[in-house]
C-alpha cells in the first residue's frame, strides 16, 4: 500500500530552507506522505502563472492526492486560505486566484475556509503560512482528515479568481494574446484549436506564423504555431526561443484572420 | 511503515548528475529510505549559507531523519567528515562549519569521526566524497547504523564553526548586519525581536525601515522590517527585492537605535 | 517492500508544469513507483549533455531502477521510441543518442521499439511524448511489465549515437577537448588518466595546467588537473570556476604531451 500523495508548488525557489521546512512539517504529521514538487520557480508572487502550472498538470495525478500550492504574496493578511475538493482532487491554498485554472474544469467542486487553528502548527509565523497553516492543512488531509473539520464550507463562485481575459471574436477573425512563457521560450495563447482552425492567417509580431503538428514540421530556426500539449495554441520556434526571436511576453497579441492577407 | 527519511543540502546545482548519482549510492544500499531535498543551489563553496540553510529546515524533520549536507571545497584534503546527533536527529557532513546552526541549538549532541573505509564505497574519488564516501555514511545509518560504527567519539567543542558575527551592543542601540539574501531578495539579519524591540529606529543602507508584522503591512513597493520566519529581523519589499533596491549583501550594516534620530 | 524507482532526466526545467505532469501519469499507472529526478536543468536539446550525465549517474542505482530520460528535440517526428535493458538496468527513451554513454558501458543490452501504443496514454499529444509516450511506457516497466510488449526487439548497433570525438593520438602526446562544463565550471575532457599519464605536461588555453589529486592540491584561485569522479580528466580551479577563467567550453582543444615544452 503506497502512501498519499502531496504536490507542492510555490514560489519559494530552490535556494532557501523554505521548501524543505515544509517537507519537514508534512513529513512530521503525515509520516507516510510521498511528496512530488511541481514547481518551486514561479516567478514572485506570480499567481497567474502558478495557476497555469497548477492547471496544467494536476489532473493528471490519481485520485486522492492533495495539491498544495502556495504563491502568497499577501501572507498575513485578511485574505483567507482554502481546502477545495475538485473531482477526486484536493487542493490546499490561498484564496487568491492560484486555484482559477483548476476551478474552470468541469469537475464538481466544494471549497472550506482553513480557519480553524487545530490542524495548524501552534506556533504562526505571519510571514510563512505555507510552513506554519497550509502544510500542517494538507498533511491533515493526506492522513485521512476531513475538509469539513478545516472550518466552514464557502461559496465556489466567491472564491478568488486570476483568470486571463478570453479572445475578442471579431466577425473574421480572432484577437487573443500570448498568456504564458514557458522554460523553451514556446509561447502559450489563450486561443484554442476551436477558436482558429488550421486555416486562415495567424499573426503575432507582425509576422504569419505557418501551422504545424510538431516542431520538427518547420525547418530549424523557424517558427511554427501548434496546438500545445494543455490544449492551446503556441507559437514555437523549431531549435530555439520563440520568446526571444519575437520579443514576446505575456500580454503579448495575437490575431487570427479567417482570410489571409494575401 | 514508512521508510527512514534522508535529506541532501548540497552545493552540486541540478543541472549535472552528481545529485542522482549520490541518490543512486544511498538507495543502492538503504533500499527503503526515502530521500528529500532540502536545498542544491547553495552557492558553491558557501559553507555560511548551507549553515543557515540546513539550520532553517532540519528541524522540521521527524525525529530519526539523517540530514545529508555536502559543501565541501576541501573535498580531499585532511578535513574530516563526521556524524553527530543532535537531538532526535542525526547529520553527515564534513568538518568544516556547515552544522554551525545546528549546533548553536540547545539540543544534545554527540559526533563521530567517519574515519573507517568499511561503510564507504569500495572506491573513493578524491573529489567526490559526497558520492563514496558521506552517501554510503548516510545510508549505513539510515538502514540503522550505529553512529559509533563509522569512527571514534570526538569533542563536540572541537568541531569546526562558521558562524556569523554577534551583533555588537552599544549603549543606545546595536550594530548588526546582513547574514542571509533569501530567493526574494529579504535581507535576513543577525538581529532578534529581542535584540531591536518594535520601538525606536532601524536604519540600513541610509535609510530608516518602518516596523511591520507581514510584508502587505506596507504598501507595494515599500521596505518593511519585520521578525522573520526563522525568528531573525528580515527586512523586506513588499513585491519585490529589498535586496536589489537597496544594493544589499551578507556583511551590509543593519543599526538599530534606541531613539530615532528624528 | 520498497516501490520500483523510476528516474527522470529531460531538459523540461522546473518552472513549468512538465515534469509534474510526467510524474502524475506515473503515479496514476505505477501507484507504488518512486520517483528520483536526475535533472530537468539539461539545456534545450542537448542531447550530449543528456547522455553524459545519464552515464554518470544511473548506473549507480539499485538493479531494475527505470530511466525515463527525455530530451526530444525530435518529438512528433518520425524518431523512434525506445526501450532497452542495460546490464541490470532499464531505460526508455527517444532514440537520438540520449543512451550513448550508457550503451558504451561494457554491459550486455537488449533495445525494443516502443511501438504498441496499447501502453501509451489514450490521447498523444505530439509535442509531449514525455508525458503520454514515454511515461506511460516507465511506469508499464516499473509495474512488471515486460521490454517486449512494447514493440519489436531491434538491434543495438542501430541505434542512434551522439558521441564525443575520441581523443587524437600523436607519436608524442595526445589532442582531446573538453567535452563538458559542470556547475561549478570544471571542465571535463575526453581523456583518461591512461591517456595522459601525470609526467608529461597538459595544456589548455595556452597554459600549462599542473596536476594534482584534489583541488586544495593548489592554492586557492590557481588552476588544477586532476582524475575526476566519472574517471576522466578535468580542468578545475581551486574555490573558483575554470571555464570562466579560461573562457573555454565544450569542444575547446586540451592537449597533453609526454614531454613538456620547457
Amino acid at each position: 500500500m503506497s502512501g498519499p500523495i502531496v504536490t507542492l508548488l510555490t514560489d519559494f525557489g530552490l535556494r532557501d530552507g523554505y521548501v524543505g521546512a515544509v517537507k519537514g512539517v508534512i513529513l512530521s504529521r503525515c509520516p507516510a506522505a510521498r511528496l512530488v514538487d511541481l514547481s518551486h520557480e514561479i516567478a514572485p508572487g506570480d499567481i497567474g502563472a502558478a495557476a497555469y502550472v497548477l492547471g496544467q498538470s494536476a489532473s493528471y495525478f490519481p485520485p486522492d492526492t492533495v495539491h498544495l500550492a502556495v504563491v502568497d504574496p499577501g501572507v498575513g493578511s485578511r485574505r483567507r486560505g482554502i481546502a477545495c475538493r475538485v473531482g477526486p482532487q484536493r487542493y490546499v491554498a490561498p484564496d487568491n486566484g492560484i486555484l482559477s485554472r483548476v476551478l474552470d474544469c468541469a469537475e464538481p467542486c466544494r471549497a472550506f475556509e482553513i480557519a480553524r487553528a487545530e490542524a495548524w502548527r501552534e506556533s504562526v509565523s505571519p510571514v510563512f503560512h505555507g510552513r506554519d497553516v497550509f502544510a500542517p492543512v494538507a498533511a491533515h488531509l493526506a492522513a485521512g482528515g476531513e475538509l469539513g473539520e478545516l472550518g466552514a464550507e464557502i461559496e465556489v463562485d466567491g472564491l478568488a479568481r486570476a483568470g486571463w481575459p478570453e479572445p475578442r471574436r471579431e466577425a473574421d477573425g480572432r484577437i487573443g494574446c500570448v498568456v504564458y512563457v514557458d522554460h523553451f521560450g514556446n509561447l502559450v495563447t489563450n486561443l484554442t484549436a476551436v477558436d482558429v482552425p488550421p486555416e486562415g492567417e495567424l499573426r503575432v509580431a507582425g509576422r504569419s506564423i505557418p501551422r504545424g503538428r510538431t516542431y520538427s514540421d518547420v525547418h530549424e530556426g523557424a517558427l511554427v504555431a501548434l496546438v500545445g500539449s494543455s490544449g492551446l495554441i503556441e507559437i514555437a520556434k523549431n531549435g530555439g526561443s520563440a520568446a526571444a526571436l519575437l520579443g514576446a511576453a505575456p500580454g503579448h497579441v495575437v490575431t487570427w484572420a479567417a482570410r489571409s492577407r494575401s
